[in-house]
């Protein structure tokens, strides 16, 4: 996850930001993502007796291989170079918008049809273990014999359906190209749950920290984390209706029986939103428990205060009165003033010590 | 209900942290619950005039009753051991992504058709007394003549249906297969009641605690017991959906007789998610009065501050004045001085007492 | 309105615990409510020319009055006893799960559609001058020539409708039984209204208390109003659903021309919710206003405090200082000292009293 | 605006408490509203060339006028006497519930299909200024070639319109009589816009007395604004709703020219509860700032309280030290203890300073 | 972006104060713009081959270039003269309803079919630096072969896009006028983006400010963000159903090509309601923040406080015990008095500071 670490350390609004061209540019102009590297294109050609797996340098190598009846996957790793990427939209029809929504992420998670093939925006998301979430696009292109995907930056969460594709996954193999983007789509949406709930482990961190009353930055933290949510919600919510709307729409380029695993897909997508929202829910309910704990501590504050100041300001008048310098004062000259004093001070003491246990000032909270 | 005692020891938010296969895994990969006992069988086969339960080893040994004219209800207990669910699912045709659904609690609430039954996924719920719910999943397979249900662990649940069945009940005995599965049904929808009652209890005790002023962790469980009922309100909300989409979608596997019951288990479901509504808005409303309560008392302290300072802090000053040790101080060697400053010193005290009970400080609240 | 004294003295909630059979019962098993007295029924028969009103001893006698022409109205007040309740379902061939409704108070507003008949589910609303409501249930039971009304105990709601059956009223005795339905249904939507105003009332006059500052027991108080429109809520919000129902599915056993009074009621009802939003709404944002003049009068009692001790701890050190003993202290021996020292006292105290003038501490606010 | 002072002068839920007739009365039944004067008839009866307008005493003069090919208009003003609304009541065939929706203000604003005429409650308001808003029921009855408007009393928000009639207005005068019935409305729903920017005002009036700290009563104006707010919500936003289902639903009493103008009127209700919504918004969020500024004003009195104390209790007890009276006391004695002792406290004064301001208390906000 | 300092500098309500005619006035009566500058017309004929600009003065004048096969875009900037804008009513064939929401800016951003043109509101934002954004009404009127714009005042938005005319630019000159309007509205969405990156960046640095705790404008700041959040919602929100409708509606002046065009403008104005609202909530959740900071400080502020008092009072009433002049005290004769006083002074002190640091008094937070 190394690739990541960059987002994870910014605000987590990461995905608010969008790159964009310059306002009233001619539609269709390319703003690249600055700091993303040029594209790595690797191709995996499979059916169920044959894998072939390359590195591609021209993008115009790719239209031989589509032509065969293998299955072809794809995956095109960075997008910083435009010249790329304008071969690549030619190489596979792309519509000059949907181009531009592949390289000015993040997009809003959705699918869009077109005449040969359909996309789909997705969001990989990561981190999470210190209340932080990174965000990256990864965009979709099914058609009839091939899938092509585009990721932010170099990544490996397709690793292990590349795995299962060379380790000569039968499943796999022998499904047609919609269970192999069906696939790469729920290793996303899988990689969303340990994200979720990393950011649970940090919710229930931080109300342990409220309820003890330590941890110093806890403010900030709840601040934070809350708005990680609102980010991470975002990215989930949509891609449920864009699922939802592969599965309903009945989309050409999904067979009936791949449609069944999207209807899983779309219910993991469900359980994450709920949690998300749960989580959200959670995170506002502790900010009004900080809110009374600070205020609960400042009651306790305020009783000690109350109670050093009312027992001993009655004592210091007393014995001002009697530091008096006036002439006549009889007290001053009487033998048992100085002990009876004492005694009255004691009985004061005493009495408001009474009032305020009775009143329960020396329970905590 | 001594099976669930270990959840309800947990927090609240039991339903939120859910197993799942490694990400990437291969669907259909099982995440068995890690302290799920191994599964325990038992059969019941019955009609109008026969009854037989048993329990049943090998999963192999459930096809020949499946065969028979009688109704069959197998209970599974306990997803502890991947391989007698792989055999349970071969034996009732089960889909992959289902068998994952059963094993992956917590799932939410959904109901789900196949081909040759309809599969139903809800949420058992017990305990509630200590603003703590356990939570354990129940699914339920039905299908032409027969129903499964799983269960996380072993629980005493269906006892009350399975001793009908056993006791010769006409109007479960005489029925197919589809009221059995109602009955079932409407013994986890009713058993919803008494633990949300019981959460109404708790709300009510710490309601009395807050307006009392006592109760020392009050802050806490007011966070806990919402997160409680959230947990709940996932539980309900997405079951009553549920059951809504078996009636309106006019499912096979129920017939119009049973199509009623099932529309009384929905009135349940939705007086439940009513119930948990108004408890929640009767949390969110408590923790404002809370909010409000410490404020007041906090009040109080200052009250008691500010009296005890006002009225002793002038005194003191005038002590302190008669104390200097200026050699020219002709109030000092009058006779009547002293006599006089305690008479000022009475008036100061009352006049400042007049004032504050004037506006209203001796009054509680 | 005697017999709702109980109910009122109870807390705002009196509607959510409901009374059940055992979890796992068979379906149909009867809760009796605890304190329901024994039916007492009543029996009117009417036509525009003929009107009988009679006490019915045994259910049985009521079918032979079901058989003529007549417009047949059966109130049954009281649900404390199993045996009648039961000869009943059996006269008007009422289904278990029916019954059960009847008798399980209190349900949520609702309307079923039985072959024969149609079934609705309401609550009466009385008292809430004292911010707390008695909710009583009441079901219809709407046939082809009768009305079944249960009450859950002894009222005299539908009194006035009685006496204009009585009193030979035109429009009521010439109408068919659907009217009167629609008469009685009204009468007890109407009598939601005074009850709701008498909450509005009781939030007015819990304004006025909390702008005044005076009133003790305000917080709770408005805790327990906010809990009972919570409540009342419940009770209105489902019976406009209901309501809607019987309009829009052009239910059988209302004529069209009822359907014209049946949208008035909807419409009451509509108006019902309404204020009881609007007085949810209003008590949310007075709890606020609680808060806001608790922070006030905090503020009022800290600025008395910080006055005083601002003006008399320098004073109080100033004397202090020329009470000390030290053997070389030049200005004690001066001549005008300790003139010179009260005349810079009474400056420091008039610079202070002007500077808190100036920040305004002495407005109120 | 002279008449609608009293209601100015009401707390601003004035359209909460409706006049209805006792609870059980007789569907029908009329409970005038108290202190509406007796109607006013006027009748406008004009069409390209002519133009007659004259007080009605009886109504049944009505009838003939209404058979012309004239548009007619007749303007009730007043609800005041039962006699006169029954008469007209059966001069334009109103249905007896259609009556009662008239006379018990105040209505929720609807649309009324029946079979000769189409009938349309809307509110007037007025006022605003002060933060309080009159409401004014004003019922339309539309039929082929007449409309009727019942206000609660007399008023001139119709005089322009009125007027422009007079004047010979082409535009109105040429058109048919669901022009008017346009014009009339429009009239009612543009004088909204006047009321909310007035309530708008008052909100940012409130604003600025929030910020600048200044202004007592704030707390009870933001209560009572908002009250407002809610109270013309309930006006202007089901009347949005009754616009368009006279739109959509095609009422025949409106020709599709007219209709084009309807949508106008209905953009405007729209644009009418957006403003609502977004003060309502504005007048929350005030709330909130308000709370702060209350929280900031307390911090900056404890600022000053603390500031003070602490720098001269320290003082005071070092000066009290030295007002000891003990025989041994070698710093007593000497000579330069006096100036050494005024040193330090010099030192601990500047130093507590210094870490004041370091601490940015000094610093406003 | 000079021409629109005016409105940065208003609250951020200027949308909500609409200018209208007096109340009741004819409809089709024009309430011009107060500051609106006098109509300044610029018409662009344009086709693959040829490219003509000119101010037109007459409005009469415009009527030949719409007769051509060439497309024409006419921009009307300022609405301040009504002579004009009769005449460009007359010639484009405006409905006077049409005219009358061109003048009376602001309109909700809508669209609105007539027989021969389309029309559509939207709104420009600019600014949003200093969290003050100004909104300005651009109105289309689309036809067959002509692009009409009214600008409310001068401004440069358009620039880019007639630059891109005037230079050949191929895709806009060879397409039909459908693809001006998109490009003209998309120029409108685009210039979107970077006033809410603006008001994000204005959110971010006052989040930065809570938390550092300095910054004393922050509460005002606060509150004039979130209403200017409102403001941009109020203009982003409706546009998004305004586009919706003409993709769905299937208008006529739009050609299916350029639909697809429409389909990415309408999700570029869910992206930006979608950042809207996040900043919407992160704007509510600061000043939940700003609340707990202002509480935190108040605690520390009150620490201070209580330790000072706390150690130095008890301490002040035993030297003030040791000042009295009673005759008889024996303590004060002893030589060890003084130093087992101070030691005993030493003593209470160290205590308290042990027990205030094990209370956890001197961490921050």
């Amino acid at each position: 996850m190394d690739t990541h670490s960059q987002e994870e350390n910014d605000d987590g609004d990461v995905d608010l930001h969008r790159r964009r061209p310059k306002v009233g540019a001619e539609p269709g102009t390319l703003a690249l993502p600055e700091d993303s590297p040029r594209p790595v294109i690797r191709l995996t050609s499979y059916s169920e007796g044959s894998f072939v797996e390359r590195k591609i340098g021209q993008p115009g190598e790719i239209s031989r291989w589509l032509d065969s009846d293998e299955c072809v996957w794809i995956d095109v790793q960075g997008l910083g170079d435009e010249q790329v990427l304008f071969e690549l939209a030619e190489v596979f029809g792309l519509h000059p918008l949907a181009l531009e929504d592949i390289v000015h992420v993040p997009q809003r998670p959705k699918t869009q049809s077109y005449e040969n093939h359909q996309l789909l925006f997705t969001r990989m998301l990561s981190g999470g273990k210190n209340g932080k979430v990174g965000v990256e696009q990864v965009s979709f292109l099914i058609a009839k014999n091939y899938v092509v995907t585009f990721q932010e930056r170099c990544g490996d969460v397709f690793d292990p359906v590349r795995l299962r594709l060379k380790t000569n996954n039968k499943q796999l193999r022998s499904a047609k190209v919609d269970y192999l983007a069906y696939t790469l789509l729920d290793a996303i949406v899988d990689a969303y749950f340990p994200v979720i709930d990393n950011l649970g482990d940090c919710i229930a961190d931080l109300e342990d920290e409220v309820f003890s009353g330590h941890g110093s930055a806890t403010l900030h933290d709840l601040a934070e984390i809350r708005s990680t949510l609102l980010s991470v919600r975002r990215s989930v919510w949509p891609l449920r209706d864009a699922i939802n709307q592969l599965i309903r729409d009945e989309v050409d380029c999904f067979g009936p029986d791949v449609r069944i695993f999207l209807r899983d897909v779309y219910d993991h997508c469900v359980n994450a939103s709920d949690m998300v929202e749960s989580y959200r829910e959670l995170g506002a309910s502790l900010m009004n428990s900080y809110l009374s704990v600070v205020s609960n501590r400042m009651n306790e504050v305020m009783k000690v205060l109350t109670v050093m100041s009312t027992i001993f300001i009655p004592l210091t008048f007393l014995s001002g009165l009697y530091g008096m310098n006036f002439v006549w004062m009889p007290e001053r000259d009487w033998k048992w003033s100085y002990p009876i004093l004492l005694g009255v001070m004691a009985m004061i003491t005493i009495s408001l010590l009474v009032y305020f246990k009775r009143r329960g000032w020396f329970k905590r909270g």
